[in-house]
């Protein structure tokens, strides 16, 4: 990758080790947007991409003139809806998710609560759709959120079936606690990996939130190729194990729906 | 906005009448992938953006270092998760859309074919969301498509409730014609809009696709504004009125989870 230096920002900012781009920059910028906040002022965005103020604001300047970020009638910056449309209309998951979206709704609608979408991406799950009930028991997930592969349902399915070097990855590194259920012996890990691949489903009971089961089942595409994971999230109580059957034949039909080589 | 050329690149492309920043044309790069065209060859990417190979090459390198890029395993090129998950994660639209999801599934459950909501953006309606069943009618718009505001019922809700000065710059301008019976007159668009805003919904009949009819209703928040365009696209015959209640009921749910400026 060219890392060159945009000269002509080299009097507003040192010039850093690594010579970073103006585009680096640009993306830190809009990596200081999250969910929990959307909107931030021109001196937070500096604060969290690491930029000066005046660096921070002609690059949001920028972006903005693209319609990549845009201003709140407060002056505060938020992603631009352009932004938006560039990644959802060429997204490249777009295929997977229209093939789900059917079985995700015959799910939401037969179990309630909380039914999930989510692939792996690197070391985490990234959950890409999620219907909600509202009156559903509490989920931490979220659409384009990401959580440790050993964490959840979905993220143990997904490491199941993945790649042995993460696995491997995954086993020696350190095993978050989210509650006394969570799973961080990598014995444990490895013990219940290999259940999940034995049964073809995952079932965790209060390992991200004590109130809440998640139960998860790998999508293959025509190749057989695990290449989702499709969830619910259920209240922790002994009713849980019946969402199983109705996802096994939701993912069957989403693999069906992919067809040879879909959802790669 | 600041449109300082990245120096660095002089020397790859001469610089532009207008002092091109590398941003813009990363942007361009991004601009290049459409729905119907998710991957690209670099080559394809340089011709769409109007730039040179090599610094097509070198922006898609750029790009992909950052996730914002991916490329398949046949070296072509695509959006890549990450740029999803950026937009997707902090998305201006994502209160909207997360009020409005559950009456979405209602609606569609109920009327079947395709429920969708839709915000404007400038003259062209964006579509945010849409349920699709297997046997739907024919439907063009898309998640993140964009059709022109005076064609389609969603679009002629927005306009209808949309500020003066865009009515009148849409009424001035040159209306593309879809089918024989899309509105093209200026003079029957404005009496449309005056209809649309005395009976408090839109039914489009062939006005995008000859079998196809679209009936769509304003969704309000909580200080009344309108943010959005609730819609379904049904078969082209005297059953269609019978989606206007249903649809009223859901906006008017969907404004009440909104609560005061949301969706703004």
């Amino acid at each position: 990758m060219d890392n060159a230096v945009s000269m002509d920002e080299s009097h507003v900012v040192p010039r850093t080790a690594t010579g970073e781009s103006s585009l680096s920059r640009a993306v830190r910028v809009l990596e200081a947007f999250t969910s929990d906040e959307p909107e931030l002022s021109v001196t937070e965005v500096a604060r969290r991409a690491g930029l000066h103020v005046a660096t921070a604001s002609r690059i949001v300047g920028q972006l903005a003139g693209h319609g990549l970020l845009e201003r709140a009638p407060d002056r505060r910056v938020r992603i631009g809806v352009r932004m938006w449309e560039l990644a959802s209309r060429a997204s490249p998951t777009r295929s997977l998710r229209d093939a789900a979206m059917p079985y995700l709704e015959d799910l939401h609608a037969v179990v309630g609560h909380h039914a999930q979408l989510a692939v792996r991406d690197g070391d985490d799950v990234l959950f890409l759709e999620r219907l909600s009930a509202r009156d559903a028991v509490v989920n931490f997930s979220r659409i384009a959120g990401r959580l440790p592969v050993h964490l959840s349902s979905s993220g143990v399915v997904l490491l199941a079936y993945g790649p042995a070097d993460l696995q491997e990855r995954v086993l020696a590194g350190s095993l978050e606690r989210y509650t006394a259920a969570t799973v961080t012996s990598p014995a444990r890990l490895r013990a219940l990996l290999e259940q999940v691949r034995r049964q073809g489903w995952a079932l965790l009971a209060g390992h991200v939130h004590a109130d809440a089961t998640g139960v998860a089942v790998p999508v293959r595409n025509g190749l057989g190729e695990v290449v989702a994971a499709l969830s619910v999230i259920v209240p922790n109580d002994d009713r849980a194990p019946s969402a199983v059957p109705v996802l096994l034949a939701a993912a069957r039909g989403i693999g069906r729906a992919l067809g040879v080589g879909g959802g790669s």
